[in-house]
């Protein structure tokens, strides 16, 4: 189970703006048992848009999720870039407008042409509700791929993340993941790459990866462990034995591992309840 | 002149780490006149690093940026990637090695395999040191295209635009940007939305966008404008106009205009010196 997460927004190209909505999608996704393959950035451009959905279809991933752009402005144009990627026309939602309305209806406003163009989706698109902003969110199929269109607010985008695809994704997806971290100070991470890669050769579906790191001057590498499994009890025998198979290589040839959380008790990071 | 950033690793697509160095590099490139058009994120995996290269240089920026994978672990695969991007051999640059080599020597240790992996790159590239830090970078042309390969690690590659990049771009961009903030409360951005059209189509070269945002559960607008010109001085009168006219048209519809930056004092924010 794929996912490509497309980030829309001329404030992330200039620097703006950190794009955090990508890596808490990131993260939520991959405890969820999803790969996330590609994060693109683009701006508020119709045909960057476009084209840019149109390149991650051809790649089929199972998901395609997109932050931002959906709001009232006249730069808010990623639902219209959808439909010219889908080859749909961009019709009126009528759900979409109900939703639209009950929001503004509720803050005594009135339903102006900036607003309604909230509710303007491709043809064959679900509205999905926004718990807690005004432009609703859209899902549409497209051959193998689900795609959704999220707002680019970050607690909305949460919202609706939480309230829908996240139910949407499990309900596909049966795999747990098993992480876990090791901390090692006064080894050069170019000399643990060899030590990593024999780990690595000896258990194949752990995927391991080293970061130099800096803390109140002192250097230290963090080494980062994990396992997808459909069993979360074997994710966990499997990444801990590669651990601690790292662990031994790494005493016998410097003798110095230091773990920031002991091997016994707060040892596990992150698991997938 | 226009950019796409490559960012390369795992650690990125598990939402383990946001992607501070993307937005850090934006907003630098975009303060030096160079319109980023593309962020993209992939995995250490020789094959997404090399299309994602391929289908980057198709677009033909003038500049290609990528950061991370150059480190001395297996995972480590940019310079590889990049390689089979051109076409061209990974081969063992001389220049690159002795730069490698003097790091190590200096704190005494051995030049290992994969330390020495650090010193291959593709055949024509230009090795760019790092102050701060082991791996080279590596700069490398390819048609109309500069490509620079920078480390992951965030001092490491600020190091290194600073010393090489910024001097290269400033060399060839004589565009400065001047930008301001407007701060609008007690209109929703819908109602804005109209009006930002308007000012819009009579200064058809300010970027404006309306960013709704929330400080202490009080709900207020940031409108950001951009202009770049050659002449920094017009760069200045076209935003401060355009800002003005926005102004005077929320107060005409809505008397509610706060900004949080007198129009007089302090109004600048940014302006490339």
């Amino acid at each position: 189970m794929t996912c490509e997460i497309i980030s829309i927004g001329n404030e992330l190209l200039i620097g703006k703006v950190v794009n955090t909505n990508a890596s808490w999608l990131a993260e939520r996704l991959t405890r969820l048992g999803v790969a996330v393959k590609r994060i693109t950035v683009v701006g508020d451009n119709l045909s960057e848009i476009s084209s840019c959905i149109r390149e991650s279809l051809s790649r089929k991933p199972r998901y395609i999720i997109t932050t931002g752009g959906l709001g009232p402005t006249y730069d808010d144009i990623t639902l219209e870039g959808l439909a010219v990627a889908l080859g749909k026309p961009l019709v009126l939602n009528q759900e979409a407008l109900e939703m639209v309305r009950g929001k503004y209806e509720k803050m005594g406003e009135e339903l102006t042409e900036s607003r309604i163009k909230m509710a303007k989706m491709p043809e064959g698109a679900e509205p999905l509700p926004n718990p807690v902003g005004t432009a609703p969110a859209a899902k549409i199929v497209s051959g193998g791929t689900l795609i959704y269109a999220l707002p680019g607010v970050p607690r909305e985008m949460e919202a609706i993340f939480n309230e829908t695809i996240s139910r949407d994704v499990s309900g596909e997806s049966g795999l747990k993941v098993a992480e876990l971290y090791l901390r090692v100070t006064g080894v050069k991470e170019s000399s643990l790459a060899p030590l990593i890669s024999r780990v690595k050769e000896l258990y194949p579906n752990t995927y391991i990866k080293s970061h130099p790191k800096v803390s109140e001057e002192k250097p230290w590498i963090e080494i980062y462990f994990s396992v997808f499994h459909k069993d979360e009890s074997e994710a966990k025998r499997i990444v801990s034995e590669a651990a601690k198979e790292l662990t031994r290589l790494i005493e016998e040839h410097y003798g110095k591992v230091v773990s920031n959380r002991g091997m016994n008790k707060g040892f596990w990071k992150g698991i997938v309840e």
